[in-house]
Formats: structure tokens, C-alpha cells, sequence
């Protein structure tokens, strides 16, 4: 496959006519072929419209051809991984391994939504039958969930498969009846291109309508704004920064009809080690967190950013372990030079209070480069200076030292939302530290016990997600079978003529969905 | 029960401070004792941090708890049904059977989310177990829908009761484990303070922490505002006005940490008598519509406000039974002041387009009065004047004569989101006009064949909002169980021990709650 810098818009490669942007190298910071350009305010307009022409027709499409464009998006990716491999490899210094790894679980999101979408049940069909002879007499009422719209999708910069073009949000969007605008992220615009190319490619090959998919480029803020504030587009899906995610979030709130946007901001993913674990496993823990926040350089959403203990000897057996681990890691490329240059920035703000630096061995040769970092500093200080609470995007942790248990619940509550938190503890700890739990529930998505944060498992009982900031609404999640709820709403039919239902609500259920039908699950 | 026009403030009565205000009475238009006053800063900064500070102890209580005080609340309500008769009368108008029926649906909402949490089923439980042999070990994963904090709930004008201080939105996060701060509307404050001593009383009863339910009064735009910018606020549920919603969507959208807001805000609830069913039935049809916009003098927000028709006898058929049965209704009180002069000028707004006007008796003498109108305008007009696709809240009806098939559509497609969509049709119309039916779908949260919009039946399968400017997120109901989805997130457990983990999600399962495990529902 060939790149060329274009934009699929509606099924049609587009060339660039806005502001150029590149691609570039991560080892040398050099540009990349080809050129990309900001989509130009016609392009995105054509998009959005076309995604809004494009919706009555996909939404009403039979399940099972949502599913097979669903399906067919994967086998492409899976036949193109070497194109994927290669290009993937210059943007973003990712080995082989990594992208098939990552690739791997873009397709099975894909099929998890096909799965989904095939059997039906997730559409929550109710059926509430009348009762003619009430006074007044019962309406018959019906309802399931139906697409919301047009998606405008946001890549992210860390995951150039599972989080872009065809991510999860993407698929899960898809999988609901909604078509997708999407803008790719300006650090990886040639994976994102082969990819928009290959969804264009299975919306065409299945007769869906052409505006069911399109891809954008851009790296200017206006860019992303316009998509977000045009009418046609009903709710928008993001993975990213705070500062991305909120702007994004304001410009849906300040539309003349505001719209839900899902932004996933990321996390410090405060880590508990409570006092028996800590002097049972100092070491072991420590390793395990040290390996946990050198996967992808720091840049999985869930990279363990914060670890906090009761100050003692096992603090500093957990503190010299974690000192070797994160000190021996040599620099290694981020996804791009921008993430090398907040992660030095965020560092430089908080190696202004008065922490400890246990590991850092400044920047790297590649101009991407970032190397691990560890700070240290008393509870006291944590408590007082907000920054230390705040993430820095990258590879750097902060071991949290506190006086006593009174002082590490102090700093649970002094949180704000992470997408995890995460207890070391043997069972006499779980019960001497319930509070603390308790706390750090009402703080996150997702607990996490004896493990460390990262590694999403993608099945039904996932939470990716959490309070603001890790999300902009908690009451959703990017990842598992829930992910489709974000693109739904609810339908009811009152009295409605049995033959212009929806198949799901008909009286006769052939297909067997489960439904809920006058209370009764079935 | 005597008013002394005092807040509930964390179980305890407080005389106001702020800026005084009266209910007035709907005859005279006379100030009502007693005086109330806006809650001050102080007393909204502690109503909401004493909802702040119930939250874990409340989120925490037994389920069964939960569904006590919801028992409790109702039975205060059935018990003092005659103080509420007394003073709804005087605040509102309504007789003794309008306040019992309104009553007794407030009753029932409060017993349905009871039942909802006693049966526990709502929290969809899930469990996917871990697999120690996969490579990587795949961990135990459990989830659940947890309590997302403290909410705020701004009472309705129209339902004294349903919608008010223990109405739906209170009843729905109480259910879920939220607090409550609720803000009583303006116009009915000796009702809001009846209620929320109740509700007071019965926390105090059932040993809850006190700031789980607070009553704060208010008339200024500042007032609800500081109460959605308080931080210890989580979400918003408002049912109202398009200008009142839109603005504390706006405040809430601006916090530091926006939080969600679900806003009821209304609609015109567009009507299409279709060709077979208006040659058949235009006189029952016609006497079906009128009596359901007369309903509660069109404050119902689901009152018809725009019926539409191809042009023809039948038209006139229809036009005529709606001119002689709204022409034939006398004015009435609206439930407050405010109502009247915004319907009149809304009225006013209309009618300065050249629309019929079919009937319009004027003003009447109550200081409340409105007066059912009835006006007609053909389909190019309203295609070009935005104004007539807007709500006229109170007993108007606009009919809209369209040339011909495709002008209906047209229409239909021109429309904004209204909570509700109805088709008059029979077997053929409904065949012939799928396409309507579809585009009508897209646009209402609940579609009605042969019928009227208004009765919003309290079940499973009750959708009660819809696309903007219905509600401020089409994703979430307002009326049956699912509005308690609205208060509450998903929250994991990976790995956690089964004893520190929430009844719902232990291994052993001697409840039987209703639970997802490893994919299998059961």
C-alpha cells in the first residue's frame, strides 16, 4: 500500500490542501513522507455531512451487515499487518511484536463488536404489554436502544491501532449503527491513512453507504473544533490529554444543541502498598511496578504514575528496588516528540518542589527520547502541593512516603479520578485498610489487587474509565461490550403496528433475542 | 403541618436569609404566607457538603436501607395527602383529584425504585473469571453500577409532586445511593417545604446520615448555579425550561470537573394525522388531541403542540373539531404567574407571523389564567420560520397544513428532538409512510401510533426524554426504571478478595442476584 497524504472522505481518497504537517522519524526527528495537511473547512464539512447523509440507511442496515463490515475491517488489517508493521515501525519506533500485539487486539475488538451486534441482546429490547381493560387503559410500550449518529472519532497517540482509526471507539460506534468521522492523530498520519484506506475499502466492498466512514488528518486545534461543532455530528469518542479531551468537551458543550463526548484523559493510577505486603514483597512489588511503568515507555493510559505507602523499612527496600529497576532502564523512544517534550516539561515543574530524584538520566539521542524517572517525596508534601497529584505523560513514578495510615488515607481522599487504583495487601490488610479501599473505590474505574494497572483485559466486566479527570463521564466505559453504550439511546414504540417494528420488538421472536418482556427477563 | 418557610438543611429547619419571594395565589395573584427566602451561600455550601460527607455512609448502607427510606417517604406522603391537597390548591389551583392522582404516581415511583433496589438485579453484576494457565494470566474481572455521588435536583413547576422534591429524579438517586440537594421551584415553596420535611423526617427515622436529603429554596438564577458549581456535586437532574436547563448544563459544563446533567426541557411533541386515518377519523382524532392538550392547561411536557396534515377535506374536518373544541375551553389557571406571561408572549411571537388564528380567547381574570389557542399555518411557512418549530409552553396547538407527502416530510425532517412523535394512521399509512416514521424516530425518545402523547406510563419500557432540546443527553430516561442509570457508573474489581468485595459480586451468590458470569447471563 501506498501512501499518498490524503484524506478518505466518504469513500474517496482526497489530497491535502490545509496547513502541512509530517510524520517524523522518532531516532532522528527528521520528516517523513508524505506531507499531510489539516482537512480544509470543506473537507470536514463533506465528511460530516456525508456521515449525517450516510446515517438513517446504516443505522436501519440489517445487524448482520454491521457485523460483517465489522469483521471485514479486521481481515484487512490482519492481511496488511506488514504494511502496518512497516509504517508503524518508522512513526513510532514500535518493533514488529509490539504492532501484531496491538493489532491482534484491534481485531478482536472489531469481532467482539461483531459478536455483539449479531446476538442482539445488547439492544436491552423491552416489551411492557398493554392492558386495554385499566381505566385508563395500558398502553403497549416497546423500546430498545437505537443509534445516537455520526461519531467524530479522535486517534490516540499511544495506541496507533487499538485507540485510531479503527480502535475501539471506532468499532464500537460502528458495531452501535453510527457512521464515523475520524481524525487521525498527527504523530502516526501514515498508519492512520492505511488504515482509513482499509475501512473505506470494506464500506465500499459491502455496498455500505459511502459517508459510513471517513478519515481526516489535522494537528490543529481548529481542526478537531470544527468536526466537534458541526451539526451533523452527534457525540464525539476521544483518547488523549486533559487539555485535548477539555477542549474538545467545551466546544461540544458550547454547541447550539450540545452533544456527549466521551474523552478518556488519562491517569496517575495511584498503587497502595499496605504495611503487611510491604514487608512481605517489597522487592517483588517493586519489580513488578517497575516493569508495569516501563511498558510503552510510560504511555499506556494505566502506567502506575503514583505509589504510596506507610513510611519504614520495607519503603526502603520497595524504594532501592524500584531505584534499580527504573535507573537501569536506558532512554527509549516515545510515540513523538511532543510526548518527549511534555514529559520533560511536567518533570522539570515537579522536580521544582522540593522531591527526591531516585532515577533520572536525562534525555536520550533520539530525538523522542525519554528516560525513566523516579521521584520521592513525604506525604506531607503530596498533601499540600497539587502538582504531585496531577499526572506526568511518561515514564516517571512518584513513591509516596507517609508518616502513618491516618496520612495515607489523607492522601486517598485528596485524589481526583483515576481510571485505576490499585492495593498491595495480604488479607489482614484488606480488612485493617477497608477505608482506604473504600475511598480509592469512589476515586476509580477499575480496582486492582496484587497486580499492577496496566494490561485492559477486554471482556464484559471491564471498566476503562472513571471521575474526571480519567474521563469526562464516569457513568461510561472505553473498553469491553459496554463501550457500545456511549453511541445509544434508548427508543420506545407506544401501540405501534406489530409489522413496523423493529424485528427486535415484534411480538413473535424467531430470532430468539433476550428480551425483557412485562418484567420478566428472558 | 404548619410552613414556616424554612429550608431543610441536613435534617435540620432553617429560617432564609437571602432575597424573599412568596407563592402567590393563581385567583388574586396575591402574595401567600409565609415569606421564603433563596438559600445563602452558606446554606448551599452546607446542604452540599453535608450531601458530600453522607455519600460513603449512604452509598454503603444495605440496599434494603435504601429501599426503606423510599417506603418510608411514600407512606409519609399517602399519610398527609390532606396537607398537601390544602396547599397545592392554594399554590397551584389543582383540586383534590389532580393532587391525589399526582400523589399517588409519586407514591408509586417511589415503590418501583424501592422494589428495583431490593431485587438488586440493577446493578448489573458481572463476573468474568481468571485464567491462571493463558499467557499472559488472564485476571478475575467483576463489575457493578455504583452511586456517582451526591445530586442535585431542581423541582419542576408543573408536577408539584412527580417532579419535585420526592419525585422522580429525587427517588431515582436515592435508589442508586446518592444524596440529594434539592433546589424546590419557586412556585410552589410551601409544597417543596411539606415534602421535604417528610423526606427529612423520614432520613431522621430511618438513622441515615443527615445530609443525605436537603431542601434549599430558591428563585434566582444564582442560586441554582452555585448549587451545580458546588464540588461536592456530582450531577444535576432538572426538569423545566429550555433556558433554564441550557443554563445549568452551561454551569455545569464549566466546572473544574464537569459533571453530567440531565435535563427534561420539553417539546412540542409533533403530530401527523396521516391520509387514511384523517379521511376516517378526523373528528375522533381531532376531540383525542384537543382533550389531550387541555391536559393540566398543555403543561404536561408531553402535551401535543404541532399537528400536521396533507392538505384536504379531511383537514378541514380536523381543523374544524380542534377550532370548536379548544375554542370551547374556557381559560384556566396555569400554575404560576410566570406561565401566563410566557405563554402570552410566546403567543404573541407567533402570531406576529402570518399564521390563523382559529381560536384564542384572550386572557381570563385569574391572575394565572391561559387560554387554550389554536393556529394554523401552512407547511412553507412553518419550513421557513423556525419560530413555529419552537414549544409554546401551555395550551397551544399549531396545524399545520402541508401540500403534499413529501412537504410532510419535509417537515418532519426540519424538526428538532421532542421527547415524543405521533402517527394517526392505519395498516397502509403506516406502510406508505415508513419513511415519515422513520425520520419522526430519529427526531423523539418515544413514538405513539393512534393515540396522544401525553399519560407518560410509569414501566421498564417508558422512555422519557429525547434528542436535544428534549433533554440535554437523549442517552438517559426520565420516567421508569432505568432513570436510575442517570446516578450511577460501572465500577471493577480485578483480583480483589472475595470477602472485601460487594455482596453482589462474592463467588457464592445465596441472594441470587442476577449476574453476567463469563458471558452467560442467568
Amino acid at each position: 500500500m501506498a501512501l499518498s497524504g490524503q484524506h478518505w472522505i466518504a469513500g474517496r481518497a482526497e489530497p491535502g490542501v490545509g496547513a502541512a504537517f509530517h510524520a517524523a522519524s522518532p531516532e532522528t526527528g527528521l520528516d517523513l513522507a508524505p506531507a499531510y495537511h489539516d482537512a480544509s473547512p470543506d473537507q470536514i464539512e463533506r465528511a460530516a455531512a456525508a456521515a449525517g447523509a450516510a446515517f438513517p440507511a446504516f443505522a436501519a442496515a440489517p445487524a448482520a451487515q454491521r457485523a460483517q463490515l465489522l469483521r471485514r475491517i479486521a481481515a484487512l488489517l490482519r492481511d496488511h499487518e506488514p504494511d502496518l508493521v512497516a509504517r508503524i515501525g518508522q512513526e513510532t519506533a514500535f518493533g514488529a511484536p509490539r504492532v501484531a500485539n496491538e493489532n491482534l487486539r484491534t481485531i478482536r475488538q472489531l469481532e467482539l463488536f461483531a459478536a455483539l451486534v449479531e446476538d442482539g441482546g445488547w439492544v436491552e429490547a423491552r416489551i411492557d404489554h398493554g392492558d386495554p381493560s385499566r381505566q385508563p387503559p395500558r398502553p403497549d410500550l416497546r423500546s430498545m436502544l437505537v443509534p445516537i449518529g455520526p461519531v467524530a472519532v479522535f486517534g490516540a497517540s499511544n495506541f496507533p491501532l487499538a485507540y485510531s482509526v479503527a480502535g475501539g471507539d471506532t468499532a464500537s460506534a460502528l458495531a452501535a449503527g453510527c457512521p464515523v468521522v475520524v481524525k487521525g492523530h498527527p504523530a502516526h498520519p501514515g498508519t492512520s491513512e492505511l488504515v482509513g484506506e482499509l475501512c473505506s475499502r470494506a464500506v465500499r466492498e459491502l455496498g455500505m453507504p459511502a459517508g459510513t466512514f471517513s478519515l481526516l488528518h489535522g494537528r490543529l486545534p481548529a481542526t478537531g473544533a470544527a468536526l466537534v461543532r458541526h451539526p451533523a455530528i452527534a457525540a464525539v469518542g476521544f483518547t488523549g490529554s486533559l487539555a485535548g479531551g477539555r477542549a474538545l468537551a467545551d466546544h461540544a458543550a458550547a454547541r447550539p444543541d450540545p452533544i456527549p463526548v466521551f474523552a478518556e484523559m488519562g491517569s496517575m493510577n495511584p498503587v497502595f502498598v499496605l504495611p503487611n505486603a510491604l514487608a512481605a514483597r517489597a522487592v517483588a512489588i517493586g519489580e513488578q511496578l517497575a516493569a508495569s511503568a516501563l511498558l510503552a515507555m510510560g504511555q499506556f493510559c494505566t502506567s502506575p504514575g503514583l505509589v504510596a505507602v506507610v513510611d519504614g523499612p520495607g519503603a526502603d527496600v520497595l524504594a532501592a528496588t524500584l531505584q534499580q529497576k527504573l535507573g537501569a532502564a536506558a532512554a527509549a523512544p516515545a510515540v513523538h516528540a511532543s510526548i518527549r517534550r511534555g514529559f520533560e516539561q511536567a518533570l522539570a515543574e515537579v522536580k521544582a518542589l522540593p522531591v527526591t530524584t531516585l532515577a533520572w538520566g536525562g534525555g536520550g539521542a533520539a530525538a523522542t527520547a525519554v528516560c525513566p524517572a523516579l521521584l520521592a517525596a513525604d506525604g506531607a508534601l503530596v498533601l499540600r502541593e497539587p502538582r504531585l497529584r496531577h499526572e506526568i505523560y511518561g515514564p516517571a513514578m512518584l513513591l509516596v512516603r507517609c508518616r502513618d495510615a491516618a496520612e495515607l488515607l489523607a492522601l486517598a481522599q485528596s485524589l481526583h479520578g483515576h481510571l485505576t487504583g490499585t492495593l498491595h495487601g495480604d488479607d489482614r490488610d484488606f480488612v485493617a485498610f477497608a477505608d482506604l479501599a473504600a475511598v480509592v473505590r469512589r476515586k476509580v474505574g477499575r480496582l486492582v489487587a496484587n497486580g499492577v494497572p496496566t494490561g485492559v483485559e477486554v471482556c464484559g466486566a471491564m471498566v476503562h474509565g472513571g471521575p474526571w479527570p480519567a474521563s469526562t463521564d464516569a457513568r461510561f466505559s472505553a473498553v469491553g461490550p459496554t463501550a457500545i453504550r456511549r453511541w445509544v439511546r434508548p427508543a420506545a414504540w407506544q401501540d405501534w403496528p406489530d409489522a413496523a417494528l423493529p424485528e427486535e420488538l415484534r411480538e413473535a421472536n424467531p430470532r430468539r433475542f433476550r428480551r425483557v418482556v412485562d418484567g420478566v427477563s428472558g
